[in-house]
């Protein structure tokens, strides 16, 4: 298999999804157009990201939607189920606890920890916090897939670590913060903060259209 | 100035973070490559980010902290406050508001709005949820920079309507679906799910290189 970029990735579960809703409406095929329109990006674009796994489609009549969700759930590993520890049960902790939609998807939370003693115990979402100590002997002999750090900034490099040490490969870091991790271990970073950032960006750099076209005097 | 992609104002979020934490310590010069290995990107990568914007560094000393955080900060539009309002005040939603990162970065979160009975009027954070029937009210003529939509799915692309309308031009997306925004308003999208799938894929495809160096049989 080629090389896939993150980006593509990304790309292959948004097709996932769309794929997901033209299935469940009865849809059988789907043109690149299509699937690019709802996409917002190029039908080359999407047919450049589906040649990467091999030929899907035939020309003229379009992907087939059941084979080709298949095709990308596998790829995408979604024909397992993924077992989530959660660490750091602040707001941001307990609102990922509450969430659904990550089960649907094939990622169960069976596991949440901190290390304050006012919220270990505490049962959210049907799952008991647990004490950040636990985590050797939750997590260890694949008791845990992905790790999730929602912890302050401070402890978000240790519990990198103990994750690493206990085995898990793959981590979701929210803590605003790079993290270290060894190169056999995925690690991705969602700061909130660098988003608005980008847009705060894109805003004093691009002046709105309407005053751009505005004549001056 | 040359045309700036995402990933490159991303790394200048992080470039900047770290020149926050080196100036706080009191260090006035830093290298491209200490610069570099605090981000693990290379350091010929740093200098290609700030060469975009003109030449701060002077060849055998390094960048001078002050001035490069000052010139990194404007670029990034943080000389200048930005109003965020958050619609939909579910788990997420909530923990946003109680979250104090983003004011440190000159992000104001000043107003929250709800469509649930149950929801509007609750005090969260200092703030009172407001009913979305308030948004062009709060949001008009100014009163909001950017918006960031935490609501189900369903409700996502009418909010962001909503906030186009009334003139916001920077929105966040937390909801799990691509939103359509008009050419001149900048849109990001944060979905967890797609990147617990990026890790998903991430273990699926590349097996652990203790795994691949074991000899079979």
């Amino acid at each position: 298999m080629t090389r896939i970029s993150e980006s593509t990735v990304r790309r292959l579960s948004h097709y996932y999804r769309v794929l997901e809703e033209v299935e469940a409406e009865g849809g059988r095929l789907i043109s690149s157009h299509r699937l690019a329109e709802r996409e917002g990006v190029t039908s080359a674009q999407v047919r450049k990201d589906l040649s990467c796994f091999g030929s899907f489609g035939r020309r003229g009549l379009g992907y087939n939607v059941a084979h080709l969700r298949q095709e990308i759930r596998a790829i995408l590993g979604l024909d397992r189920r993924w077992r989530v520890g959660i660490v750091g049960i602040g707001n941001l902790g307990t609102a990922l606890m509450l969430y659904r939609g990550f089960e649907q998807q094939g990622f169960d939370v069976v596991a949440a920890f901190d290390r304050d003693p006012a919220r270990v115990g505490r049962t959210l979402g049907g799952l008991v916090v647990r004490d950040i100590a636990e985590l050797p002997l939750v997590a260890g002999d694949g008791g845990l897939d992905l790790g999730v750090i929602a912890t302050p900034l401070k402890a978000a490099q240790e519990v990198a670590d103990a994750l690493v040490a206990c085995g898990v490969r793959g981590i979701l870091n929210l803590a605003p913060r790079k993290l270290f991790v060894p190169e056999h271990v995925a690690l991705r970073t969602v700061d909130m903060t660098v988003e608005f950032e980008t847009l705060s960006f894109a805003l004093t750099n691009l002046a709105p259209p309407a005053r751009r076209r505005r004549p001056r005097g």
